[in-house]
C-alpha cells in the first residue's frame, strides 16, 4: 500500500485543480494528477473513483448532510426555514476554510460546458432530495418544491457571492443574505 | 417537396410522442416517425433537425417570448411580477390549447434519463436568458437571478399542475397559483 502520506487527498485535489485549469479538463489525466501531487496512481484511487470525481465526489456528503438537518428541524419550523437552517449548518461544517479550493473548483466547471451540465444535474437532484425531506416533516406540494427550489436558488446565490470575494463573510452569512434578498424579491412580485 | 399535407408537423410530433412512449425514444428512428404520421422522411426533416428536436425545438420560441415579454414590461414593475406576467403570457400564447401533447411530450422525458437531463439543462438556460433581461432592465444581482430562478421555479410547478389533470384552470391561472404559494413560502421562511 506504500508509505503513509500526509494530507494526499487534499494535495490531489489542489493538483487536479490546477491541472484542470491548466490543461483543460479533457486533456488531463490522472497519472498527471498524481505526478503533480507526488503520489501514485494507485493513491489517487484510493480516494476517487475517477477525475470526474475530484470535482463531484463531496456532492453525496452534501446530499446527506442537507438531508439529515431538514429532517431533524423541529416540527414548527416552516419549509425554508428548515432548508435554510440546514443550508447555514452545511455552510459551517463542510465549506468553512475551504474557500479557496470552491474558488478553484468552480473555475473549472466554468470553463468546461460538460462539467456545467454535471453540476446542474447534481444541484436538481440535490433539490428533489430536499423536496422529498420537507415532505417526509409533512409538507404538501406545491409547497415542498417550491421551498426546496428556492433554497437552492439561495444556496447557488450564496455559494457565488461567498467564493467572488475575500470578505469576512462566511457561506453561511451569504445564506442568511441571499435569503433577505429572496424574500424581498417574491414580496415585490 | 411532395403534395402540401394538412397539419404535418402535428401529425409527426404526436407520431413521434406515441413512438417514444411506446418502443422508448433510444429505439424509435426518423423513418419509423415519418411511416406512423403517413408522411415522408424528407417531410420529416422539414419541420425538425433530428428526433430530438421533436421534443426541444419548441424551447427556442419560449426563450424568445419570454426575454421580449420580460423586456416589454413597464419600468416600474417589479423584477418577479416581469417575469410571472411573461410566464402568464406565455401560457396564453405558447400553450393554450396544447395540454394533450405537453402532457405526452412530459411522459416522454420522464420516462428517459438523458431526456430529463436535456430538459434540465433547457431550463437552467431559460433562467439565465431570463436573468439577463432584467440585468437589461436596470435589475441588479442577485435579484435578477433570484427572480429569475424563482418564476422556472414557478413556471415548473404551474406547468406539472396544469397536465397533471383537466381541470379548467389555464396554465396561466396555475402560475398566478403557484406565484402565491412561493410568496407563503418565503414568507414563512
Amino acid at each position: 500500500m506504500g508509505r503513509w502520506e500526509p494530507n494526499s487527498r487534499a494535495r490531489l485535489e489542489q493538483a487536479a485543480h490546477e491541472l484542470y485549469l491548466d490543461r483543460g479538463f479533457d486533456r488531463t489525466t490522472v497519472a498527471d494528477i498524481a505526478a503533480r501531487a507526488g503520489l501514485t496512481e494507485r493513491t489517487f484511487f484510493r480516494y476517487f473513483a475517477d477525475k470526474r470525481e475530484v470535482l463531484f465526489g463531496g456532492s453525496g456528503l452534501l446530499h446527506d448532510l442537507l438531508v439529515e438537518s431538514v429532517g431533524a428541524a423541529p416540527a414548527s419550523t416552516a419549509p425554508l426555514a428548515a432548508v435554510v437552517t440546514a443550508l447555514e449548518a452545511v455552510g459551517d461544517s463542510l465549506f468553512a476554510d475551504r474557500r479557496d479550493g470552491a474558488r478553484r473548483r468552480q473555475q473549472v466547471i466554468d470553463a468546461n460546458i460538460e462539467l456545467q451540465e454535471r453540476e446542474l444535474i447534481k444541484l436538481a437532484s440535490l433539490a428533489a432530495a430536499v423536496a422529498a425531506a420537507l415532505r417526509r416533516r409533512g409538507v404538501p406540494d406545491p409547497a415542498a418544491v417550491l421551498a426546496a427550489e428556492a433554497g437552492i436558488a439561495i444556496f447557488r446565490t450564496a455559494f457565488g457571492r461567498w467564493i467572488a470575494e475575500d470578505s469576512r463573510t462566511d457561506l453561511a452569512g451569504h445564506v442568511r443574505e441571499s435569503l433577505a434578498e429572496l424574500k424581498a424579491v417574491t414580496a415585490g412580485g
